[in-house]
């Protein structure tokens, strides 16, 4: 394995990351052959240090990873695997396995907000759910969901107009969630919303 | 220290993450005068396994990290710190040690997209730079504003009706920077707009 520095028993630590969420899922262990055999085959595999065996995560409860990413770092004695999980990472049924907080407060990870929202629309989408109001909204089809986005535009302007920091977060995020169910409905990725936004701010400082 | 399991040299593995972004920054080791010191200071304490000494991050460099939280896994033999760095993590100047990919395509971190473009309108209108485009609108005030995002919704609703998705990811991008703009001119932080999402999106299953 080019470069990576595996220890005296021949591991490297591999830190467990969800690749969209950021999360921190896992930290455990991979020998040279776990490793080469998760970038191979797109799969977790890990070393377990109790079993002293090679180990692919999921294979026998089902809550697989697919390994998007391998990163290392500066020098060379850590990995990062960036994951989709297929299920819970802790075999206490969390998502991850840092449950415990010793001191401080952990961040609550707003910042994937939008992205569990896209899936939540996404996934209502395929169900339809009954009674669910993003099931309602897609029955009605685009010209309803226009609507609400013009709705809620105004009101985020009347909300401001009005100085009433409470009712212009509520409206914002009424306004927010109208326009990615319009997305969805348009079948654009919201992923894509964030290129543009990449794009235009890393290189926008002048313009009317 | 409670809990926690240092292995035979005395040691635990800790993944330094960025609070607020997520991004995974460095892996280290703490012993456990180093991670009392951590929590009772909220400042990056490790052991320096080459050096065999505690080391404080950035106490020469000054890229110290304000430490936010602590948390310990299920097996409570690896230990997050959640930090908020005061400059890069990395000795070669990166903001995080895991700059090499093995493998695979690094997810590019567009969750924070959101995040950074709020500070960076924060910056705007405390510096308010000659000729950026968002200092001309915190100049023209509210109104200005208010009759952007008026604007920019309708340009969504037409791009939307034209089924034209390229369009309607810029005229998107658009409304939601001059959202985020009004929430600044408004002093309402994103934290509470996303605050609204994720506490509605928790329960709302059904409504009208």
């Amino acid at each position: 394995m080019k470069n990576v520095k595996f220890d005296e028993q021949g591991l490297v630590p591999v830190i467990i990351q969800n690749a969209k969420t950021k999360e921190v899922l896992t930290l455990a262990y991979a020998n040279e052959e776990a490793l080469q055999k998760t970038i191979d085959t797109n799969e977790t595999w890990l070393y377990s240090r109790s079993r002293s065996e090679l180990w692919n995560k999921g294979a026998t409860s089902g809550n697989t990873q697919e390994v998007t990413a391998v990163r290392l770092d500066c020098d060379a004695d850590a990995v990062i695997y960036e994951v989709i999980p297929n299920g819970p990472a802790c075999h206490t049924g969390e998502a991850s396995c840092f449950h415990e907080t010793l001191a401080g407060t952990p961040d609550e990870s707003k910042a994937d907000m939008f992205l569990e929202l896209t899936s939540l629309i996404e996934k209502r989408e395929q169900e339809m759910p009954e009674g669910a109001y993003t099931t309602y909204l897609f029955e009605e089809g685009v010209d309803k969901i226009c609507k609400k986005v013009g709705e809620e535009a105004a009101e985020v302007i009347i909300a401001a107009k009005n100085r009433d920091p409470q009712e212009l977060a509520m409206e914002t995020a009424d306004l927010f969630y109208h326009v990615l169910v319009l997305l969805q409905e348009q079948k654009v990725g919201f992923d894509e919303v964030l290129d543009v936004l990449k794009e235009r701010h890393a290189v926008k400082t002048t313009s009317k």
